[in-house]
């Protein structure tokens, strides 16, 4: 297992840990300013501005692009919803190819609204995955599914578990292209009674190709917005990372932190020293 | 699969559903009025009356009590506090017994606070489950190990899972004693990719004590008291419903539904006719 300490330059930040409340171009100065080695950045921010500038910017810094957040969700109700939303992810990942990222980040999405199928939901993922894998293939940018924490089952992915994801990944990509893996993000999966098995099950198949922290505080007050900073929850982080590590993954540990109440309304500077302080302590 | 409809006579209310807002005998009368076959009371009700006059009340209604809610916590920081979480618990099995419960429920707990040892904690569930067998069989109430959603695995169970639990089942109760099963409630485990497999599990090794039914709803606003109405939600009920039944559980429906700023603002006669019309409806 890697140590942190002195080691910025082995961790990322993702842009929502700061709450999106400046251009993308500020947050990535300071970002690089603060010794971080990497950025993940949302579509939304990349999509207002020109991708191009914003590519050059991140490489002029020397930053890695940890991931490229985030697919448009694949279930829908309609054949002509569902073809849209695998066009918009081709789109997505153009950008994410300029920009030069290591993945791109597919939340897969929920249930179609006023549906209750779930397993028709799942069978729509994978189709989708399946008609993405060709372009993520021409754009050099590999697919990395997240498994989202169950209580997202209904409105955000119905991928709940990395087991889960990891037979999408086999069903689809049995020939294990490199263009086809997932992302492990502690927030989601912490709680897995298979989660030390599912992880050296994705390092093996040589699919995990992002590590995502923040920790579950234990009064989780909201759903969606209230991660806990590194540290300050339930979550032991060290052990996930080493048994990540374990498997020989060596790409950067990125942050990802959405608080509403708490971390997006502090500065964000000081945000990212204590993001950076507790990487090197606690994670 | 059993049909609900003029059959209320297998349905039961768990008297959270009610919100708690007025005296346990109270309720009783209204549930058996209502024409429901069973009550599942709560320990905080119990205890703060005289348990033989609600036994000798429920039983003269011929309502069924379908479970007592719920154990003590088991998992803790110090071993007098584990030791006092079996007692108390080995405590309420004796009023679960004089109620003719056909279950205690289990909801485990989650770490003790302070701590980041899932693994630990769900030891200490493993041995606090084995140590209350004995207690369980000498009272003639069986324990229904309730796995939650991993939503609550921080502060409420450690088990987030039905296959997990059905581990602790075989691992603590080899035999198969007949006091040793889960209970199986669709607002946990709804999402759960290995559904159906697991129920059928249980069903195979006779483990399925109950049955408890609410909703998910699509835009749940709080992490604990925000339950749907059965139908208002996303979940497939009737298509879990059968998946219990065709295993041979022939016990009763339960209602389960903690909703502070919906349910338990209206009238309860009201609550009490919609789960009725429900039931008979949609689950």
């Amino acid at each position: 297992m890697r140590t942190l300490q002195g080691r910025l330059d082995l961790c990322s930040i993702n842009t929502a840990t700061l709450g999106h409340r400046e251009p993308l171009s500020s947050t990535i100065d300071r970002i690089a300013k603060a010794g971080f080695g990497g950025i993940a950045p949302w579509r939304r921010e990349v999509e207002d501005t020109n991708v191009r500038d914003i590519a050059r910017q991140i490489r002029s810094l020397g930053l890695t692009v940890t991931g490229y957040c985030r697919s448009t969700y694949l279930p829908a109700a309609t054949r002509a919803q569902f073809a849209a939303n695998i066009e918009s992810n081709k789109a997505a990942l153009l950008d994410a190819a300029e920009l030069g990222a290591r993945c791109f980040v597919m939340v897969v999405g929920g249930l179609p609204e006023g549906s209750r199928d779930l397993a028709g939901a799942r069978e729509q993922v994978s189709e989708g995955i399946a008609e993405l894998l060709g372009a993520a293939r021409d754009s050099g940018v590999p697919l990395a599914l997240e498994p989202l924490h169950p209580m997202y089952a209904a409105d955000r992915s119905v991928l709940s578990t990395i087991e889960q994801a990891l037979q999408v990944c086999d069903d689809v990509d049995p020939e294990r292209s490199g263009f086809l893996g997932v992302a492990i993000d502690i927030y989601h999966c912490w709680w897995d009674p298979h989660l030390e098995a599912s992880i050296q099950a994705a390092g093996r198949a040589g699919r995990i190709y992002a590590h995502h922290v923040c920790d579950w505080l234990r009064d989780t007050s909201d759903l969606l917005l209230d991660r806990g900073m590194m540290g300050d929850g339930v979550v032991d982080l060290r052990g996930i990372r080493g048994c990540v590590e374990d498997t020989g993954y060596n790409g950067l540990i990125e942050v990802e932190i959405f608080s509403r109440h708490n971390w997006w309304q502090r500065d964000p500077d000081e945000v990212l020293a204590i993001c950076a302080q507790r990487l090197q302590t606690v994670c």
